[in-house]
C-alpha cells in the first residue's frame, strides 16, 4: 500500500520538509502546491501576459496554480492541511473543503489557539494534530501498524 | 426553473435578509446555516450531553451543524459565500471548497480589501460581488434575463 | 428544507414511533425497513416459492427486503441506526456502512454498554445519541435552529 | 489481471495468513486493517494525545484506523469479510456495507451458525464461504480459470 | 415512499397490464418502452427521413427509442425485465445489464425453461419471478409490508 | 414521464418558439439560455462593474451566463443543440460536449451543409434533425408512442 | 496509450485468439471471462459446496464468475462483445448493457443475420464489425493511426 | 507528479510538436487524436465497409475516432484545446465541453481574433494562451514551480 499525501496550507515554515524527512523509508509519496510565494502570485501574468488590474493579475495566477492544486488533491489518499499563526489562509480552508467533498482522508495541523475558529474544519478530519511529527507517526502507523516508541 | 440558493458565511450582518427580500417574486428558494451564534456553538452539548473539554464541546456542535450544512450545499444550485470584515471565517472558505468540488455555481461576496487573500477562492467562482444587491441582480438575470435598469 | 430520514436497526422496541411522534410538526419524512419480523424473514418464499434449504429461504427474503432498504437509504438525507441490547444486529451495522459510503449524515443510537464495540461505527457518525428524544432534538435543531428548552 | 483483495473482519485467528499463503503464485495483492488489537485501540491517543474520557479515546483511534481501512476498501477489487465466533464484530459488518455501496465484489466468510444473523450481509455477496481455502480457490479460479482438483 | 418501476422486455403478452392493474392502490408509478412493435421499428425513419439500407433504418429507430428507454431506466427504483418464450430478446438482457450497472433493484421475470440461459442475469437480480402477480406481490410487500394472504 | 428539454445554440431564428409551440399538450418542460444577445454579452459588467478590457468584459458575462446554462443542461433529460447558418457557434458545440459527457440524450439540429463539419458532434447524438418540427415529433413519440400521421 | 480491451460473449469459436494474435505488437492488453464452459458452469458448487437444486447450482457459479466479469469490464477501455450463431447469449447482451452504462467504448461483433435483433445493442456501439480482423484493425488505427493497407 | 496532457483541436499546424518538443525533460505525457486528416475521415469505411451515403461514411469514422478521443480525454489531467484560424472546428469546442464536464483542467489556445467567439469556452478554462510556448511554460511551472526566465 502506497499512500499518496498532499500537503496543503501554510508556506512560511518548514513543516513540509519535516514531514517528508520524517517519513523517509515509508511507502508514501508527497505532493504540494508551489510554495515559492512570489512565483505563486505572479505565475499567471509571467506566462500569459501582464494585467494592469491587480484583481485579474491575481486571478490569472490563481487559475494556473489550480491546475497543480486540483491534480494534487484529486490524486491524494490523504490531504494534510496546515494552518499557521498568521494570515487569513482561506485557500487552506478551501482545500480542506474541496478534499472533504471528494471523500479524502483529512489530517488538520494547527496550534491550540485556532481550535475554536477551525472547529468545522476539524470536525471533518480523521486526525487533528499540533506538530508535524504527529503526522509522520500517523503515516507510519497507517502504513506499518507501528506506534511511536 | 427554480434556483436553489445556499447562503453561506458571515453571520453578523443582515446580508441574507437583503438577498431574500430583494429576490421576492423570483423563482428562487433559499437555505442557510443556523445563524444564531450561541445556538450554533452549543447545539452539540445541549442535545447530546456536556463535554468538560472545550475541543469536544466544539466538535459535537460542529458535527450536528454539518447535518444542516451538507444538506444545504448538496441540494443547492448556487452557493453564495460571504466573507465579512472580521474573524477567520474558515468555515466560509471550507464551504466554498466543498461546493466547488461538487460542481456548484459559486458566487463570492466580499469587500475590496479581501481581494488578494481570497484570490484562490474567487478564481473558482462564477461571480465575485461586493454588495448583496448584486447577488439579487444575478439571480434575477439568471432566472428572467432581465438586467438592472 | 425537508429532511428525509431513514430509521434503520433494532425492531423490538418502539423507538421509531417515539421519533416519528416527537417530530410531528417538523418538515421531516420518515422511512424504515419492514419491522414485522416474521414477514421480513419469510417474504422471499411466501412470494417466490418455498426453499427446503434454510440458507436459500433466508437469502430470498433478504434480497426482497433489500429492494426497500436500498431505496430507503439512497433517498435519505439522514440515516439513524439504532443498536439495541440484544442480538448480533449485523444488518444494522451493514446499513451504517452502506450509508456512510454514500455520504449520508449518520446518527447512531445506542446505550453506553456498546460504546467500545461500536467505536468504528460511531466514528463515522455526525451524532451519537442514547435516547430517541435526542434524535428528535437534533432534527428540530437542524430544521428550525431551536435548541431544547 | 491483478486482483486487489482487502481482508476485513475477525483478527484472532490466522485466516488472513492462510489466504495469503494459499494464494502464493497468483496475481493477487492483499491488504488489511492493523490486526494488532492493542495498537488498533490505542493509536489515536498514542499519537495525538491522551483523552481521559474512554469514548474520545476510542474515537480518536477509530478515526486514525479509518485512514487505512477506507484506503484499503476503496482500492480493492474484492473485499473478503470474515465473521468469527465471538464478539459483536460490528466493524466487520460496517466494512461489508461500505464495500457493497461502492460496488466491490464481496466474499463473506463465516461458520454455519451465523447464517441466519448474516442473511442480509450474505445476500450482497458474490460468494459465501466457510473456510479460508475456499477463498483461495475462488481467487485461483477468478484469476486462472482453474478449479480445485 | 413512491416506487418508480420500469417494465422492460417482452412486448407480445399483457404482462405489463397485469402488473399495473394488480398494483392499483399502491404508491408505485410505471414506465415502459414503446410497445407498439411497428412504431418502435419505424420511428427513426418516419420522423428523420427514409434510409434505403435496413441497417441504418433500424439504427435510427433504435437511437430514438433510446431517448425513452434511458430516461425510464435512469429514473427507476426498480427495473422489471421480462423474458418471453420467443425471439432473441437481446434488448431485454441489455436493459438488465444497463440497470445493473446503475445499481437499480432488478426483478427478472421468466418461465422455468430459461433458467440456465439466464443464470448470469438472474444472479444480478433481487428477485426472480415466474408470474406477473409475483411482481405485484413484491411491490405490495416492499411498499406496505403486507404478504400475500 | 415528464421530459425536461434544454434548447441550446443558435439565437437568431424562432426555432425555440416553434418547438415549444409544437409541443403544447405534451408532458415536456423547456429551458434555454438567455437569448437576448445584448443582455447576454453585457450581463457581467452591468451587474458586477465595468471592465476596460474587452476580454474581461466578455469573461464576466460568460461566467454569469454559465450559472443558467449549467443548471439548464444538468437538469435536462434531453438537450437539443441547434447550429444555424452563420457564426462560429462554438458555445453550441461546447454545450453538446458538456451534455454528452453527462450522458444526456442529445438531439442535434442543423441544415445539410453542416454535415461534414459536425460529424463528431452528430456521432454522439441520438437523433440528427434538420427542422424544428422533427424535434417536436421526436418528443411526441418518446412521450406518447405516436408517430407523425 | 495502452488500451485495455475486454472480450465478452461467444465462447465456441477462436475469435478471441484471432484478435489477441492479430494485435501482437500493439499497446493493448486483453481480458475475458473464463471460457471453459464446464468450469464456468460448475465453479460455484466445486468450490462452495454442492446444491441439489439446479437453479442454485447455476446461481452460485454465476456469482463467482461475476467477480471476474465485473473486474474485466470495469477496468476496460474498450469492450468487444461477440454474438455467435447459436444459443441465447443473454449474458453477452447483459455485458454490453453493463458496459454501456459505465460509458465504455463498445465494439459489437456479429454476422449480418443478427442485425435486426441486435439493433438496440448496435446502436450503443462505436463500431459494429463482422469479422475479428476488423476489431484488430480498429485497435491498430486507434493506437497508431494506421489504416489497413 | 506526472501530468497527462491531451492535445485537442486544430490539425494543420505543428503546435502539438512545439509543445511536445518544448516539454522535453518534464514529467508530462502527451496524447492526441489521429491528426492525419484523410485517415481520420475514412477510418470507418476503410475498416468496417463502404457507405454510399456521405453522412453514414462520416458517421462511421467519427465513431471509430471517438474510441481514441474519449480515452484520451478521460485519462488526461490537462486538456489543451487549440482553435486555429480556419474552419468551423466544432469538434474542438465539443472536446472542450466534454472535458469541462469531466472536471479536467482546460487550457485554451487561440489567437486574439477569436476572443469574443470563444468567450464561453475561455470562461471554463484555467488558462487562455496565444502561443504554444506558453502552454509549455504552464506545464513547466505546474510541474516544477519554475517561471520563464
Amino acid at each position: 500500500m502506497t499512500l499518496k499525501v498532499y500537503l496543503s496550507g501554510e508556506i512560511h515554515t518548514d513543516w513540509r520538509e519535516q514531514i517528508v524527512e520524517g517519513a523517509k523509508g515509508l511507502d508514501a509519496s508527497f505532493n504540494s502546491p508551489v510554495t515559492d510565494h512570489a512565483a505563486s502570485d505572479d505565475c499567471g501574468v509571467a506566462i500569459l501576459g501582464e494585467e494592469p488590474n491587480k484583481y485579474w493579475h491575481d486571478h490569472k495566477g490563481a487559475m494556473v496554480n489550480a491546475i497543480r492544486t486540483r491534480k494534487g488533491i484529486e490524486d491524494a489518499d490523504v490531504v494534510v492541511v496546515r494552518f499557521g499563526d498568521k494570515y487569513k489562509q482561506w485557500n487552506a480552508a478551501f482545500d480542506a473543503g474541496y478534499a472533504a467533498a471528494l471523500g479524502k482522508s483529512l489530517i488538520i495541523l494547527h496550534g491550540p489557539d485556532h481550535q475554536h475558529a477551525l472547529k468545522e474544519v476539524d470536525a471533518t478530519a480523521l486526525a487533528v494534530a499540533e506538530e508535524p511529527h504527529q503526522v509522520v507517526e500517523i503515516l507510519r502507523y497507517v502504513l506499518t501498524g507501528a506506534l511511536p516508541a
